[in-house]
């Protein structure tokens, strides 16, 4: 375990999306600590902050510090999500790896969430790529289209709606483009289909799924992702987090309970499941009032678990 | 929904695997309510009780009585567990449609939970099987492979030793085999293999998944086992019960969030989601002290569900 060239990469959203989501602001070395913790467990891209106005997220007003720590980990790549040209300014400066943009394919919830519309925010994404093409090459940057399974403000989002978003975005020029079920609305059958539409449209730009457990078919949309060729996927440890802008949304994927499910299927995560439990003393060190999920926790590791792991080696 | 001819059969275990798994008794007009409440709801096989010695499982003292009432719902198929041929024989005598029989695979479970070697439980499914010929013409009978996945007494469970005692078991003359994850073990990858090797060797027998939800992969794994051509799946109503002889084993699948999983896939069930949440209310009353669980009820059904069910009617 964690020998093998991993076969999915798992980014963990948790100090970003996970933070953000809460009301109580975590000290910075706390947050430092748990990065560590993290980077310790074999997990090798961190969705480590967001730019935006501390005014507006005060948890994030620290995100430069984050960044610049994060970087020091060798190996691991350095996320940060970014709503506008503004941020992802401060992002490139602080010296991310990788740059992600939400433009949510639901007309109400990209008001509620950025103030802006669809198109406003693909031309937000062509701005931003224009920026690290001139100043900062080698920087990567990811559309995560979100609410694209459904949206608790307007309902049903079409299909074509998405996929015609993730063709605007990679014509605007993002590296990848990935999908979120923001609002926990996806089923495993929608998640094929609507990966499979993605796909045939933009190839191999299509990028991470970003799959919420509110209703407990997170793991069953990740597999049902995997299935059609998925291969990197957000979660976050104790499952910390949602989006606070979509009413009802919650509980993003466990990490924990996600690279448990891929490692007893064979499918190396690169990540050591028992050093990656350890890890929640830091966040929960962090956030003491919290509570943190999952259940490979609650019920431990099944009887054999490391002795079968050993096969794969 | 609910108009549709069924693609899955939801196989309700809560009034027999749930109800053992606490040590609670529920009275018995509680059961009869209970089970009403499901009917209604549209689910349409109930496993009712078990017929085992009352000193051993008190909570199944009145597993006659339960038979007969479940038997006043027309097209309802009543089924029992039974552990041998004298508890066969009851249930035989009550009247059930089905009888289900639990055969481990692990030969530390089938020790544990029937004290007897595997071979000896595929004589009684022989003698069983003899009894209904003889006596019960028209009586289905199912072998349940328990343990299937890995066992929590001895580790590991070969496959190999789970595809011979399904053969086994067929030669004996059961109608169905089913097979499962008794301690929670098992991952999407091995449930695929598993069935697809069973259904080589044992054919259109292949019966129900029965999946555990210990370490957050229930639904996961149901999705596998639909995707290899499983059609029945057992599940409790608010996740009730678990086995009590598998040490750290907890947890059925919760019947509210299969339902809503593969009904949002746009696959039938037969079953209305909103009555069958009602029915959580005849259990809990008869079990006041039980915890209850179920994401789908947690978070709310989804807004525009039955504006989108309506277009798969």
């Amino acid at each position: 375990m964690g020998k093998d060239f991993p076969a999915v990469v798992i980014s963990e959203v948790g100090p970003r999306d996970g933070l953000q989501a809460v009301s109580a602001i975590m000290p910075t070395a706390a947050k430092l600590r748990w990065i560590d913790a993290l980077v310790a467990s074999g997990i090798r891209e961190i969705e480590v902050a967001s730019f935006v106005p501390a005014r507006i997220l005060p948890q994030m007003a620290d995100a430069h510090v984050v960044v610049r720590h994060a970087l020091t980990h060798p190996g691991v790549t350095v996320m940060a999500l970014v709503p506008n040209s503004r941020g992802a300014t401060a992002a490139l400066e602080a010296g991310v790896h990788k740059i992600t943009i939400p433009v949510s394919a639901s007309a109400a919830h990209s008001m509620a969430n950025v103030r802006k519309t669809r198109e406003e925010m693909v031309e937000e994404v062509r701005s931003i790529v224009q920026l690290c093409r001139d100043f900062h090459l080698g920087v990567k940057v990811e559309a995560g289209i979100s609410t694209a399974f459904g949206c608790t403000l307007q309902g049903n989002v079409p299909e074509s709606d998405v996929v015609s978003l993730a063709e605007q975005v990679v014509a605007a020029g993002v590296d990848e483009c990935g999908l979120s079920d923001t609002t926990g609305m996806a089923n495993p059958a929608q998640v094929r289909r609507l990966f499979n539409l993605v796909r045939t449209s933009i190839g191999d730009k299509t990028g991470a799924a970003h799959m919420h457990n509110t209703r407990g078919l997170g793991l069953a949309n990740c597999l049902a992702a995997y299935d059609v060729g998925v291969r990197t996927f957000d979660s976050s440890l104790g499952g910390l987090g949602g989006c606070p802008y979509a009413p009802g949304a919650s509980g993003n994927v466990v990490t924990e309970d996600l690279v448990f499910m891929f490692e007893s299927m064979g499918i190396s995560t690169g990540i050591d499941i028992a050093v990656l439990i350890e890890a929640r003393k830091a966040l929960q060190d962090g956030l003491p009032n919290e509570p943190l999920y999952g259940m490979t926790l609650e019920a431990g590791l099944p009887k054999g678990w490391l002795s079968n792991r050993g096969q794969h080696d």
